[in-house]
């Protein structure tokens, strides 16, 4: 069993699947509400995404040595300091299965304060303390007058495929996924913390969405973004698509996991409070994909506003902006469940198939047939 | 304004609704387990239910006249003493706008010790002091020797439909229920708490299910029963038949309420721990029912069960028998989501339309047009 | 066993307590803030308390006669329209053995709408159904257009002295209570809905307490009422009382109970986030003042600010004011934590000696003996 | 600036601190029940504790190189393989301003399925990764089989003497203070993990406790271990001593910061819910010895029980043995407050003064002068 320090691999370029539609490009429309420019966390201004994929090595498990399907997903919720500008945030779980970090101090304060890392389950130590150097580095000037910050990092699990035991994510791949976010389009499916994760039975990965919502006369976009990783029998715009392809990932069979973990972003001025209830209807978004709510599905969402930002300078007191609870937020509650369902459905649908350690290989969501059932369950389909 | 005690009123049957089939009568399988013999939570053994409808008066809202289209529903947990046998039991809220009594104590102390009644959300006081009266009169022979015991009252608003305000459910009336409790089938639709109740823009009410799971060879039982009243768009076994049908209630018209309340019974062996994540995953059944997750729905869960009871006569310690979550649990999950989702759908198939306060109408579901929708979408139905 | 509507009693003064000093008169500083004017939740500028004390009969306890040890205390937020200008609100539980009504919806929606009401565990029904006819009354003058509202009842068991089975506490007690609302010095001891309850095995009942805090040159009042009924120790400024006088109240005998709702009230701007939390640090002050944890005690907090409203009139987007969390809440935790644990002492120290159902007697904490007491343990004393 | 890996310092013996007595020794009896035969928590059977200590340098703080005054301190639960024999268990969070790893996923499935590590908050991702590998190196015969496991990793913040963000804590220290685990006497103070902490403004750090209870003629022991570094102003059984000192750390200084890690262990047959509930009285430990609740201490604790084992084989059922809740329970939560409050206190009263980075320096509780204020409050102690 080797366990020592090694040379870090050197990510590669996800496997191309540029001949994958995402799931609006058949011409289906998820929910009410229209995307943004890019359909994606992206278009939350501001908000910017890395990602590093790490593939190495076939057939058996060698532990420490691969084969290795797995990465990092960071998300920069705004180009500037966010140690010294923190932006109101929230946190919810729905099935605790997990060990994401970070998220109760979230819930407390009610702010985020750094970027948010996804990686696999058993990195999620790697990936805290190289956040931690990335945002020591950066953001803090005098770090003897800041003893702690609080990196938050979320996970799910791509044992299936990946020798996750072997630690391969090491500080050098998160500090490469936060140093090369961008805004604009956001690679999906087999990609950074998508790399080894499969949903409903099939391939699936990185996924992400957006919403616009008119309110005064203004344009608001919420945006998510998901490691897709949960069980269940896998549904397309309500459509039954894993029950009529036989394809049902129950999870309790041996060896199979499970989990999401959802990060939800808008511009919306929200605070602490507003944006758990938003994160919560997480599930919704969830569930209409096909989850089966499992047990060992560690369901994690976290939440946060560029819109609601306390201007406090160095005073005791401070002004935010908010909307009101009432007549206004269930429209945002639906667009962040639309949101999540249709990042969850592109995660599938711009998934290829993978094989990862001792020959298991998870199948990509076949498209074709797919248009065929949504087309027999009524739906209009482009051509 | 009159708030003064008035003459009770006397209940009424509910309408007549056999010409309305059940949603599993026209043939749809909503899941993968078999219901029970009675497809109700009274399948469940030593469950029963009991219900009270009230009616009185149509035309403009007359504070504490009517129109009254309210009333109650009992569901008692097992014949014995509940008070000193109580159930191994949890709760859980999805969205927490609603004013449920006891809750916080069933989490506590993990015990169910008094019958569940559900009624509208003004009148949890009323169906408080008489389900205390209840259990007083029956379970407790020496009441100095007992302080104080936890009964629990689930609500959803009826607002729409009923003098919510007027407090037509007196203390009679929730006495009427409990005596009344039967097992065997259980009255859905337009009866009891759901009188005045609505789904997703239809008019809705009470609805049951049940499950059948297997294991080592015996049979258990879980049980769902639902007060629906929650907005959205109602989905059919995943086919979107309100959108289809252009009935949307998204719940931010003025005058619109929302809510569900949930009771899952089952005879599987779970402690607190495993019923609060059982009770959870009812959000699971109600998304697929169509929920959009609305700002003012209050979604309550409670479960419990009956074959769990602690053996501890008046000693310390006791044993208790309970399923072990990993590899099992998750069959049970699904079931329970299942169970409510179905309990939905048959809340809304069996409601005939009502006529209520200021002559507000909310529609039954048109049945004939769901069938065209339902096939449509490649359901095959009965004939 | 009579559970038949009947006359209610007619409310009684409490008994005189003017001979007992509150803690602060005996030269004892509880914490490092100073208090406001009369040292009560009233002095935060817009609160008003009203209480109604029930005292009925003697000798063995008989269902629905007697004896009465019982009462109602209501808390008013603010003069205003609670419904139309509700405050930014929080609640927390430490234990939830209990059945207080409306904290779901506090938590979630992040405000109060209604004035508080406590009275006995088994009087919250009755409270909530007469709190709801008040607020309908004064406050909504189109009961179409508002559905229902979330009214908020605390309770802790009386039972050791009251006939708790009896519901003595009637509607009108309720209204009553509500209606002689005022402002400046607030009864204390066995008065209201503390009249049957105690604290650490001596009699206690209702107390209250604040403290002032400056802010940028702007002062801030703080303020605290409970209804004080938990087993324990009772701690005097640390000094162990209780364990000198050989007063402990375990909560392990047969009969007892326990329990505590405490009331916090503010003017500092402070969001329910932080509200939440301030709430929490009652478990702080009821910790000083000797509580165990005891199972069977329910405790439960809720906060609320005048200082925070939203100015949103009818638009979507409103401005708050708010505290920063860093630097600054610290100092509001401790004031809230002092002040619930004086106002706990003050409860104890206002009552006198009460003999109830079934010739249970409470007595009363020996002020001469304590003083000696605080004395040896070097605290030094008014004269 | 330098995060580069570099050579892992070697851990040292913690400073010598047999002149200073535990506050036992002193003749003080904290609460009621008998402390066990070393008064720590390996005293439950099977328990083992084991501690690293990182101390390099002196002078300004240079990032990367020190001073360094930090360590790690690892409880592991039991003897055998934790990942095959988790322990019922539960966690509870106060004020959750901390980055613990694994207490989501401890409430959710109820279960500790590894040892518990201690470190410095910017540790708990070297620690987590080190964890898991040596538990998958010991308890993992197959990896291909068991997808994930979930670490628990524990922290508070020690930057006011420690060069935090240099991450001193390397994998190394992590496995020996696995590796040197044993049971007996427990080192206190400025050890493991407590090296750079403080508490109410002394020097504090590890400290343990334990009580016996007996239930039916059986003996049973409860037993606590914190890392203490909480502001406030510190109490010994009640008396002030802080403040009679003129030492008290609110917290809101610049720089200044906090939180305790409590860990509770029982051979007392308890399920997952009962745990929490014990966990959740950590706070009135805390309270009793001074804590102030403030905001930026991160308040975690953790209980778990070796007594309540589940017997499922490889079954769907198994048995648990339990306590009844009623009337037992109330000297389970009073033991492990009482555990708590003297843990806190011997990690004050074993800690010898320390002089860290800057310069900065945390005195040691001043115990001569401890005692003669002791004595002023009426407390007997040995000579």
């Amino acid at each position: 069993m080797n366990f020592l320090p090694r040379e870090p691999l050197s990510p590669v370029p996800p496997p191309d699947n540029s001949h994958r539609p995402r799931v609006r490009e058949l011409g289906l429309e998820i929910g009410i509400f229209p995307p943004g420019k890019h359909n994606a966390i992206t278009d939350v201004p501001g908000v910017s995404v890395g990602q590093v994929t790490l593939w190495h090595g076939d057939g058996p498990l060698q532990l420490g040595v691969g084969p290795v399907r797995t990465g990092v997903t960071a998300v920069i919720p705004h180009p500037g300091n966010t140690i010294e500008q923190p932006l109101e945030a929230a946190a919810d779980v729905f099935n605790g299965v997990g060990t994401s970090i970070g998220l109760h101090n979230v819930r407390e304060v009610g702010l985020l304060e750094t970027p948010i890392v996804l990686t696999n389950t058993m990195s999620v130590g790697t990936a805290y303390e190289a956040l931690t150097r990335w945002c020591v580095e950066r953001y803090i000037a005098d770090p003897a007058s800041r003893g702690w910050i609080a990196p938050v990092v979320g996970e799910t699990c791509d044992a299936c495929l990946n020798d996750i035991y072997g630690f391969h994510v090491r500080p050098e791949h998160v500090l490469a996924a936060l140093d090369n976010a961008t805004d604009g389009p956001v690679a999906e499916g087999v990609v950074g913390a998508g790399t080894g994760v499969r949903t409903c039975g099939f391939k699936a990965g990185i996924g992400t969405a957006s919403r616009l919502l008119d309110y005064e006369g203004a344009q608001f976009t919420l945006g998510a973004l998901v490691q897709s990783n949960f069980p269940g029998c896998l549904a397309v715009d309500g459509v039954p698509v894993g029950r009529e392809l036989g394809v049902i990932d129950p999870e309790y069979s041996a060896g199979s996991g499970g989990s999401i973990m959802a990060v939800i972003a808008t511009d919306i001025p929200l605070d602490s409070r507003q944006l758990g209830r938003v994160a919560r209807r997480s599930t919704l978004g969830m569930t209409r994909a096909g989850a089966n709510g499992s047990h060992r599905s560690g369901d994690f969402y976290i939440a946060f506003s560029t819109g609601c930002r306390q201007r406090v300078g160095k005073g005791v007191f401070g002004e935010i902006r908010r909307m009101a609870d009432e007549y206004y937020l269930t429209r945002v509650f639906q667009a962040a469940a639309e949101a999540v369902e249709e990042a969850i459905l592109n995660s599938a649908f711009k998934a290829v198939s993978v094989t990862g350690r001792d020959g298991n290989k998870v199948e990509a969501l076949d498209l074709d047939r797919t248009r065929d059932i949504l087309q027999k369950h009524g739906r209009r389909l482009k051509q």
